[in-house]
Formats: C-alpha cells, structure tokens, sequence
C-alpha cells in the first residue's frame, strides 16, 4: 500500500449554487461538470477542478441524507473527507480491514463511476477518507 | 484570479507522532521530512506527500496555539484548512480584499518558506483557506 493521489476534498455545503457564487467570485473558478445527484450516497455533488486535485461540492439530497446532521452542526459548511485514489478496490478493502481499520458500509459507486468506501474518521485521526478505485482512462 | 493548485490539506492533531504511525499503519506513507516549529502560526508541522499533493499535520507549539481551540473541540483531530497556490502573494491579497473577503491577520512566512495569509471561513463556505504564493522552484 502506498498513499495514492488525493482525488479530491469533499466540502459540505447547503446549496452548490452558492458555493458555486463564492468560487466564481474568489477565484474565478467554474465547474468542471453541472452538478449530479448521486443517490447511493444521500448527495448531489459538483466538482470545482483546481490544476491538480478537486473540490466536491456535496449537498443535501433529501431529507435522510448523511450530511443533513453535518449541516445542523456547521451551517455554513465545511470540509467534510478527503478521497484518496487507489489502483484495486477489492484489495484495498483487504487491506484495511485486516490493519484492524473500520469501513463504513459496503463498497458503491462514487461520483467517478468508480468503486469507493470510507475508512472511520476515528482511525484516521478525525479524517473521514474516501477509498476510491482510480479511473482507468486517467492512468 | 484562477483557482491554483491545492498546495496541501492540513490536518490538525494532537501528536504528530501518532498522526504519523497511522499514514505509516494504514498507508505505508512516510513524512517528506522531519517535522519542524513555525513559530510564526504557534504550530509545529510535519508534512506527507501524495504523488499530487501534501498533508500538513499540524500540531500545537505552546498552550497559545491557534489550534488549540481547534483541538478542545475535536480531540480526535481532523481537517483544518486548505491551501492553494497563487503566482503572487500581493496581487492575491489585493484581489481578495477588493472582493470584500475578510484577510486574516499579516501575510507571513508560512511552511514552504513563501509568503501566506488566510482567509476567514465565513467567506469560504465555512472552510479555513490558506492563500500560499507557490514557490519559485516548483514551477
């Protein structure tokens, strides 16, 4: 195992279009895609491409959404994991579950069409941390 | 102004140390150097390095360290800002301020040796930003 690329950092907000607003005007950032919902996940997501790693804008979708309790707790929003790429997905649940690492949930598809997990925040210093299989066209 | 490269995540923790044998457990992941005081943000940082982008653990220098509160109100740790690179520093905070965003406190020397300064989350979506002028070496 070896600490692959940062795919991304998730950040929690109540509405992508005002997050959108304050990228655009900060930093004349757009949106690398329009927004989707990924229903897997509780989440409509947009991504915001900076030259080597993205932001993921998360929203609500729905009322049971994962992040809805986030919000209660910062209602301005905030950073909420971070994705780290890995070449196999199967064997990097192996290999974290048998470091004793809890994984939340079953392996699902994430926001790039690739199989994803999370690693307990509690094992990873207070860091929620996406697992994400690398897209094959991008290696 | 154009969104620059995601210079590092920063992660607060209580022990660098133990932050360490977690990436060292979990990733096989090595610190890119020995950790070092910056007494200038009352923090002593340690950086490891994904093939695209760095985790600062950051912890704190002194019972006066900004981060401290951060600590009291997460314990485990966990992610406490940001950073993306600009061209120049000056121009940066001019920009920043001239779109009405608050500056946090005197551009200073930050981790990498080049000029930094923050911006405060409540102009952000809640997170803490770092604004770093990318080293003239790097690019």
């Amino acid at each position: 195992m070896k600490l692959g690329r940062l795919n991304h950092v998730g950040v929690a907000t109540r509405s992508i279009e005002q997050s959108l607003a304050t990228y655009r005007e900060l930093f004349g950032a757009e949106p690398s895609a329009a927004s989707f919902d990924l229903p897997a996940q509780g989440v409509r997501v947009c991504f915001v491409d900076a030259p080597n790693a993205q932001i993921e804008l998360i929203e609500p979708l729905g009322a049971d959404s994962p992040i809805v309790k986030f919000l209660d707790k910062y209602p301005a929003g905030g950073q909420h994991h971070l994705c780290f790429e890995v070449p196999d997905i199967t064997a990097a649940r192996a290999h974290f579950e048998g470091k004793g690492a809890r994984v939340l949930g079953p392996t699902r598809i994430g926001a790039h069409g690739t199989p994803i997990f999370f690693l307990h925040p509690k094992d990873m210093g207070g860091v929620l941390t996406e697992i994400m299989e690398s897209p094959k066209q991008a290696h």
